[in-house]
């Protein structure tokens, strides 16, 4: 049975995120805004020093180990925006992070992790034979496997939805990327809490939609997983987090990887900020939303920077 | 005879700009330490809500205006940074900024000014035509011109200084890029005032050198001003920051434009920012510094990151 979070399990972690992080900026932005024919707001993960949100659980997470498992470790499977989450979180409490990457993995990923203090072991031909060796390595060495929905990291992450309604407290909608689910769990606690009018709203890739596939239907759905958005990527749906979606969200929408690409550019040229595929969603959720969205005050969860060059000079070519 | 900023002008403007904006992050990159054999941090002004540090001093400027300047509005010249600067400042105060630019300006640039609320006027064919009709405009007003270095403008953004020091009390080296100067003074007013041990080293491109000619001359210089770097690109020096760094610059540095263009391409594959080719430049001097640095904890400023999609993808592709 999951637990569902609460808004006082974000302001329990509160704390936790602002001995290391500061606020990240709400700005307002007139191009985007003409575009969609809202007032159109950026939050800007992609601000953070890992180039995403979801550092911010990494660092709650951190903070409630016991001192046991602080000198035991942390270990996790990723080459992406968590696995130098909680690298970056281990190295700011001083403690091992051991990442488990499959053979052959994105060298400029694995040397980013490493540039954190982490240390990166190489195991199996994939994520999920990596993840299953690492885990029982955890297991032996008395360590804490740290998967990408844990409660504690959507609290963590959670502090970004406070800062929205801080900053704006009559936001009217605000969609999230979704690709495990913390960032959309964690907003829409908060949001809903505060003021369930409301309107929380996930997006996913149609080249990978098994966690809207899921919400929609009620029930785990497994399906394809062909998206190029890495922070999209989900191939088997994670229950807590749809037990919490099931309770909150208020809409789940797909697009197409083109249109996600689409979003990468009018980023660029509207706001000069580099957002990687994922960061870009929201944006493309509301040029499909269209008249939905008119006059309303809309949020997009910029969710992270992390794009390679190579991508980045592919989608400004098409 | 100009006027030396103090320690003090800057805590006089610190409220202003704190009023509507928060500090910008420093965040250490382990990538570019290895690169520079250094300990490198940057600070994230293309962080600010228009993509650029001017913003602060804009502000400051308009929060020392009297109520018959605020009411007669502001005027300048520029489709840059500087022009979105005065017009965010003048939308934060709820008055009126009218911005001149020749015919044919940037059409992207003058929409988001205009998106900012601004009011754009086209006139003659080239920057000065537009500069010198405008000021007689505003005198007739008795609006106030906002040239690029007034002192209050200095002092605002000197605030940029300040928070280096605030979070990095014991750094070494702080690398600046110079346009018109005000950047550079701001920040060597705060660090020679807090620590004068801190070298401060202005960068400027080979193909637009003026600033830096003047600098090591001891007199105004004119020169060439061929840089594809629009935040270096000055014609003419001027004399106040010329003042202010004769008396607190270390050292003033030319780096090719070639070598801003592979700076855009590492900050891209190490921090995922999108930076301007001014903005990149503290990273080429790094570079070009060599051993000067080694073991050192150094700041690069990224002053900005407004660049064009078109701009980019020529990077991407050389």
């Amino acid at each position: 049975m999951a637990t569902i979070p609460t808004l006082h399990d974000i302001y329990l972690a509160r704390p936790h995120v602002y001995r290391h992080l500061r606020p990240t900026p709400l700005y307002h932005y007139a191009g985007l805004s003409n575009l969609i024919q809202a007032s159109v707001y950026l939050k800007h993960e992609n601000h953070q020093p890992v180039g995403a949100f979801k550092v911010r659980g990494g660092l709650n997470l951190v903070a409630n180990l016991s001192d046991n498992q602080k000198r035991a470790g942390l270990y996790t499977a990723s080459t992406g925006n968590h696995g130098q989450s909680i690298a970056f979180a281990a190295r700011a409490h001083n403690l091992k992070a051991t990442i488990a990457v499959p053979e052959g993995a994105n060298p400029g990923k694995v040397s980013a992790m490493q540039g954190l203090g982490a240390e990166v072991v190489f195991h199996g031909s994939d994520f999920d034979s990596a993840r299953l060796w690492l885990n029982k390595v955890a297991e032996e060495n008395g360590g804490t496997f740290v998967g990408p929905t844990d409660d504690l990291l959507i609290h963590g992450v959670g502090t970004y939805g406070l800062e929205i309604l801080e900053d704006l407290p009559d936001v009217d909608t605000i969609i999230v990327p979704v690709g495990a689910g913390s960032g959309v769990c964690g907003t829409a606690v908060v949001a809903k809490a505060i003021n369930p009018r409301i309107q929380v709203i996930g997006v996913q890739s149609a080249q990978a939609p098994v966690m809207q596939m899921s919400w929609q239907q009620g029930r785990p759905v497994e399906g394809k997983m062909k998206t190029v958005a890495e922070g999209l990527a989900t191939r088997i749906p994670f229950a807590n987090t749809q037990a919490i979606m099931a309770k909150y969200l208020d809409d789940f929408i797909l697009v197409e990887d083109h249109a996600l690409e689409e979003a990468v550019r009018l980023l660029l040229t509207h706001t000069h900020n580099l957002v990687e595929e994922a960061g870009a969603a929201p944006l493309a959720a509301a040029l499909k939303l269209g008249d939905q969205l008119i006059d309303k005050k809309v949020v997009l969860v910029v969710s992270g920077g992390n794009i390679s060059p190579e991508r980045l000079h592919h989608i400004l070519q098409t």
